[in-house]
């Protein structure tokens, strides 16, 4: 038997190993009869993780096919989509079609939902074999059943955008707030983002020039990037340089910043963003390709004095700020409307 | 031809990939003739990341001549002491042995040092095959050579303490020095260090209330950790648990706390940590075996507002606080001396 604060966790759908949370979980019961504090959601659907997306897509050659059957094997055997490679998941979204009388999150039978809380701890499964699905975007229109815990965070979606609008910004809307609460408790004037042209990047410098910034700096890999975030205004300056490559980086920086946003979904921008960064300034990675050691020993090896912080994913608020920021801001919509298959 | 601030970072040394930094590298440059900016140490002591000794030992079930085969194998390949597998290294103790006259470290020829930069960015070349060692310590005699770049950092090893010691507790230096620092920042009276009986946890322990934490909590593993701990006085509680047992740890701790360290040297120590934390607190984790997607998406998919930072080893003045606490605090020589082989 579970206690109440146990079950809020949804530790009574961990199948193995036991005892763990659901994130930590090879295997999640996913059957869709609800207990009385869980909500059943009719999925419609996931956004995978951009870092997720892209090892299947890299291992599968950008074979959309074999992406779909590995997609599906992942979701049927760990009863979740939970990226073995990356650890990573995504979000969704779909409309509530059962509420157990227990439940505490105030949702109603009808209501068009966005999980907030990452795939890799939902219970999922799929009905459709995914078949409206060509394996070669990360949004994926699908049929199946959800279930979110007491615990579990998800957002009515706003009426006034298209859906894959809203689970775009949402599935990163983590990553504004933080840049925001950062930039407003240091005082930062300098930001740089790594990865300024992607979802997460333009939403955190939007935030950040709310927040206060009034030097930001949005690196890109390339020039197409850096023309479609310079004509949005988002940045005060656009710089090229590859994100992985520290010494490039550096110099396409030139002076340190306050603050360095990591949102680039590659592996190896740890030490460009400590390198970027001034002594006493902020490094936040927002990445699931950031490495925990490549980070640790890097700032260490380099003697640099500065705060790292493990981007949460969840701040008080974060869902209506990033709606918002998308909404008044132009720069952003210019960058994330092409991005969103309808 | 590479420039003096690349330079200064090793980059000169890296043989591949190329253009990375050393910490990064597969492989680096080892040779003991030096450079006009770099210093050549001749090598006395490696102290092993405890996360890499672990994974060494339990791969090679306890065989200390089959873990010996394997320390020499990887820095004979990769030029430095990086555990392929943890990412992690350790440091070393030794004496100078010759300065080039642009260094900027300060040393001179016969000062007795230890690195405080990582051995995972340290060219390291064993001459004696490590044959003084039993492969069962962390700590392992040696004679070999090894190099410090211009930005590298190097203490001078005290003459009131055996080496041994000083090895031990400059290793995790940077641990009480980053605790130290939250705790003030945010005036944070109750703290939680996860692994409180070992050199960083207790060093963290000692260095929270030196800040003025009032309300410390240490967490052990079993009983006869509990005993020795309990003995410091460092902690105003003790506790057992299984700290990769998320549930586990947050019923032993109760109320949640302002801070919590992370000083296990075992993955999935991510949960437990963030569940045991109040809303607004602060983790940091120390621990080299820190998954960053299972911190990043536990907090989230707890809904957990935690600040999480990445425990920087280096902090200014990180070596001399330690090395304080250490003899200020009988708790702490308690704890550490029976760990160091004389």
């Amino acid at each position: 038997m579970r206690t109440a604060a146990e079950r809020a966790l949804g530790v009574h759908r961990v199948l193995e190993p036991a005892g763990v949370l659901p994130q930590a979980a090879h295997r999640l019961d996913a059957d869709p009869a609800i207990g009385p504090d869980e909500v059943r959601i009719s999925v419609q659907r996931l956004n995978l993780d951009a870092a997720s997306f892209r090892q299947l897509s890299e291992a599968h050659a950008g074979d959309g096919d074999a992406v779909r059957a590995a997609v599906l094997e992942i979701i049927r055997t760990r009863g979740k989509m939970q990226n073995p490679d990356t650890g990573s998941g995504g979000m969704l979204i779909g409309v509530v079609d059962a509420v157990g009388p227990g439940s505490p999150l105030g949702l109603s039978v009808g209501d068009r939902v966005a999980t907030l809380v990452s795939l890799t701890l939902t219970p999922l499964r799929i009905s459709d074999g995914l078949a409206d699905w060509d394996g070669r975007s990360e949004q994926v229109p699908c049929a199946g059943t959800a279930i979110l815990f007491a615990r579990s965070i998800a957002a009515v979606l706003p009426g006034d955008l298209p859906d894959a609008v809203s689970l775009a910004v949402l599935d990163v809307c983590g990553a504004p707030a933080a840049t925001a609460r950062v930039v407003a408790n240091a005082g930062a004037r300098s930001v740089l983002v790594l990865g300024a042209a992607g979802k997460s990047g333009c939403l955190s410098l939007a935030a950040a020039r709310a927040a206060g910034a009034t030097e930001l700096s949005g690196l890109v890999r390339n020039d197409s990037e850096a023309a479609a975030l310079g004509a949005t205004g988002l940045a005060d300056r656009v710089v090229v340089a590859d994100a992985t490559d520290p010494l490039a980086v550096s110099a396409a920086v030139g002076a340190p910043v306050d603050v360095t946003v990591v949102c680039v979904d590659v592996t190896g921008a740890e030490h460009g963003a400590i390198l970027a960064t001034a002594e006493g300034g902020t490094v936040v990675f927002f990445s699931m390709a950031t490495s925990f050691s490549a980070a640790a020993l890097g700032a260490e090896g380099m003697a640099a004095d500065v705060t790292m912080l493990v981007g949460n994913g969840y701040t008080p608020g974060h869902a209506a700020m990033a709606l918002e920021l998308y909404r008044a801001t132009p720069g952003v919509r210019a960058l994330i409307d092409p991005r969103v298959q309808g």
